[in-house]
């Protein structure tokens, strides 16, 4: 996959898996978080650091696509690359790849809110600051 | 919310918050699933009829919006419909309800596929037909 | 099952299930929360009246043992009751039955803190004469 | 804690806290699984070997003590030791450490039955060896 700059590996759990003997395809949105927070630890001081400010990122929409299955002890890399930094929003697309082959793609969008009163409140400067540095150059695609 | 025939209830479990207080987000595709069941259980012969052919219906894209925050022992009301019945593909459309106002919305696309060779089969024609009898008078939405 | 004046029911979901076919152990252990959440709010004022109290609920324990196999779609009865209220602590003992055939049982303790301070607290008195009230003529078993 | 030759490491997912703000106590019995399939894929050929003789190993008994919470995005390390194989049965002892502290210990209780008929049939003889060769010198505890 083109564009991404950041993975994380995840790798499945059996509990994680379904009577259909694939992973859930619920367990993909979990892995986008995952590849999130992990981003956040990598590229800033970590998602503590949002919530130290008194802030929450809530997500606001979700969508993903399954291309293949996933199987219980894949290894499964996520791609993650955040975009479209705007205000109290932003967006992360994802990519999950298995040995090479696309598995499947999304992207979630977030809101930053007032931990206390889920109002609206813009973006942290250093936030804004870490994802012009690490996606520069980025295409936003989605 | 208009064009919806059915509906199935959720109440948001203690396991399905999170630390930012409110349900988890991947919280919603699996109520989303749990109306599809009961879509099918109400209006067909359950999703055990599927796989007694020799089927199973795959997740091939799940899209989420999140407009309001739902909270442990909130009572959702989730609407389900069935669209889009093409060859091996279907699509579900949903809308979360609290008391009234809407929580969230979204749709899930799926596949039937043989169940050993997971290769594309034709959804059957008793569920086709299902979704004739149950959604005439929809509009498609989505 | 003997001893108990309280169940509900849970419907095994497919996202509760996993590659073995049969629903993952882990989810007994929700399931049971489940329970004492409607035990509470068929018996006292729900677990957000010990909440408003600004007392959380802690698990410290939990033992299952699984007889035998759930799986999708099962209906599930299951069986409840409030045992042990000493002080701080309490404990619930669970029994999970299929068309009247055994499937699990087991029991969680737990202890009442303070919700800030993370504290031991007494049982609230309320709480103390539901169970006395609903559970009288119990044995404890265990 | 003493006695364990094994652990492997987890990372408290957002998805896996609660809305107490800790991790759910339900998440412990999930990260006892992880540890046990990283036991099998150090010390034999994993679980998909067990798989591949037509065998699945069941989980008949979980035990668990929660010492301390866990948060979001804490560390920790899983401990786990198989012991206790006979026959068509054997266990697993866990202890949860987070910097040095003890967060959680507990047991799960597992048989080995058929793939197709669940009818018990015994442990591997491979799998006895590596309890063997992996464990000998352990205390059983318990």
């Amino acid at each position: 996959v083109e564009g991404f700059r950041f993975s994380t590996d995840v790798q499945v759990r059996f509990a994680e898996t379904d009577a259909q003997g694939i992973a859930h395809h619920a367990s993909f949105l979990v892995w986008c978080e995952v590849a999130r927070i992990e981003w956040l630890a990598t590229h800033t001081g970590g998602y503590r650091r949002i919530q130290e400010q008194g802030i929450e990122a809530l997500t606001t929409a979700a969508h993903l696509r399954y291309v293949r299955a996933a199987y219980f002890d894949d290894r499964l890399t996520v791609w993650a690359r955040c975009v479209d930094v705007r205000g109290a929003r932003f967006r992360y697309e994802y990519a999950f790849e298995r040995a090479g082959e696309l598995v499947a793609d999304g992207w979630t969008a977030h809101a930053t809110v007032d931990r206390l009163t889920h109002r609206p409140t813009r973006v942290p400067v250093w936030f804004v600051e870490a994802v012009a540095r690490v996606e520069s150059g980025n295409g936003s695609g989605g």
